[in-house]
């Protein structure tokens, strides 16, 4: 088998049309078909002030590099990056991304848990006997909202693959909360809140295994490891479910999508009036009374600190 | 552990609440959660003509048994028995549901494939190198929906249970047909179309192995085996997936259920006005422009005869 465009190595097969491509295709391919998601579902906007959330893995890097080649060639758009040190001693190492921030001249914004919350994820998984990535993800998702919002950003751009979406649409199906599946898709906006940045995810069409070819090819200086902490098991059995569905029924992460998106306009009509509550201890958005956060720090014996930020 | 209810000795854990209960208190749950079901979603009406599409397992034996003592408690329903009779040798015998027809005094309607098509399922399969779920189901679909019609039925009953609905849920969003979803759910409708006989489905709420279990304890004649040409692998991958999914995470066919139900209804508004076509051969409703039966018969050198049918 050969390349189909060029008759050369191929290094890739797509899953979804079963044909191959060599790098330079296939990076003209993924470079495309990012170009075509951004403007398909109009992601990125003329004046836009885009914080990008990057944690320095594949996804994250791939986006910022993508990005930062857009907002160049458009000169109207005002891209910066947000990144959240959650304090992992010997993961998270930002050092490489505010190098390439610095040779790049992007706007690099830091916040750490350790300053935000008094105590880095090393600390508080150590005092409490708590599930990692269910208050790790609370805590991150927070901040990336309340930091790009607080920056003046109208969109957050997030290193989302077509992979992790599939995911969190099977887990809200088989959790029967489909109402939370309204607020996927390839740009949010159905909540009415200007509490809430809306979120935007070129990657989305990508498959996980799209993105770390390309990062590889590209030579991108980041990790391929796993979070020490990932302990998300019930993510783990569904990717592992997917992945082994996909490699007997090519396309079906795509179908899932695909099935998706049809009913997402009208999940979006469903819910579009639902009323967002305050947390009362923080006057952030909530189902409830309280928000995660506040629960999540209350059970950690935590609070919030006064917001400091470091521009670099 | 004991019955929740009498104290006694349990024959069944309920999966969605985890509670358990006895013989007694378990026949009585089930009975009413199908009475709840066919009161929540209408599915039954005065003066309504149903026709029960029974094969004479257990989910059809057990929907036959309880509509027959809803029939006969509400003097204004008609309701009759329509088999099929595939032609599959040691495998389909028709002889009990006869005989329990016979002893109720229900009409029994057999057509078989021999008589409607000219070859028994044995027949084609000997002579053609054909997938036997494939062409049994569009065969079987079409009978019992031209056959229910034709007797002037205007309700269809069917003995699918949660675990077949949950399954056929996940295939078409994995095959990226979520418009085939707009015709499942307790009690179909959306298409305006009066070539459709309406499908109702009482055992709708009803985990597969409740049924069973109810089948069991009610003693009723029927076998548990699988059909010897069943080969539908892919429906079987899902199930095989599903039931381990809700052995580590209890709830989760309920959940597929009802994350479904909370869409179904703006699915179908989406899919409300979609135009069926006439197969320009048989003039049955079909998608494209000749239906599947059609399509079929002609891959194995069959044509329709003209309708028999029993009246015993």
């Amino acid at each position: 088998m050969t390349c189909k465009n060029c008759k050369t190595n191929p290094v890739i097969t797509l899953t979804n049309n079963n044909v191959q491509l060599c790098k330079d295709c296939f990076i003209k391919y993924f470079e495309k078909k990012i170009a075509k998601t951004i403007e398909k579902y109009t992601l990125i906007e003329k004046n836009d002030k885009i914080a990008l959330a990057c944690s320095g893995g594949k996804d994250s890097f791939t986006l910022l590099y993508l990005l930062n080649k857009f907002a160049n060639s458009k000169k109207t758009i005002n891209l910066f990056v947000i990144a959240i040190d959650e304090g992992i001693h010997g993961y998270r190492e930002l050092e490489i991304l505010k190098d390439y921030c610095k040779e790049n001249k992007l706007q690099l914004h830091i916040y750490s848990y350790k300053e935000e919350f008094g105590d880095s994820l090393d600390e508080i998984l150590k005092k409490n006997p708590i599930r990692s990535c269910s208050i790790c993800g609370v805590l991150r998702r927070f901040l990336l909202n309340s930091k790009a919002r607080e920056l003046g950003a109208n969109k957050l751009a997030t290193g989302h693959n077509l992979d992790d979406e599939a995911q969190s649409i099977l887990m809200n199906t088989f959790k029967g909360n489909i109402k939370r599946s309204a607020i996927l898709g390839p740009i949010t906006g159905i909540l009415k809140d200007e509490r809430f940045v809306r979120r935007i995810k070129p990657l989305y069409f990508m498959l996980e295994k799209e993105v770390k070819t390309y990062a590889f090819l590209k030579n991108f200086p980041v990790k391929f490891s796993e979070c020490p902490y990932s302990n998300d098991a019930y993510r783990g059995e569904i990717r592992d479910f997917l992945n082994d569905l996909e490699n007997k029924h090519l396309g079906t992460k795509h179908a899932i999508i695909n099935s998706f998106l049809d009913i997402l306009p009208i999940l979006r009509e469903k819910y579009k009036n639902e009323t967002i509550n305050s947390c009362s201890i923080c006057s952030e958005p909530c189902s409830g009374s309280i928000c995660n956060v506040c629960k999540l720090l209350e059970k950690v014996n935590l609070k919030r600190k006064p917001i400091q930020s470091k521009i670099l």
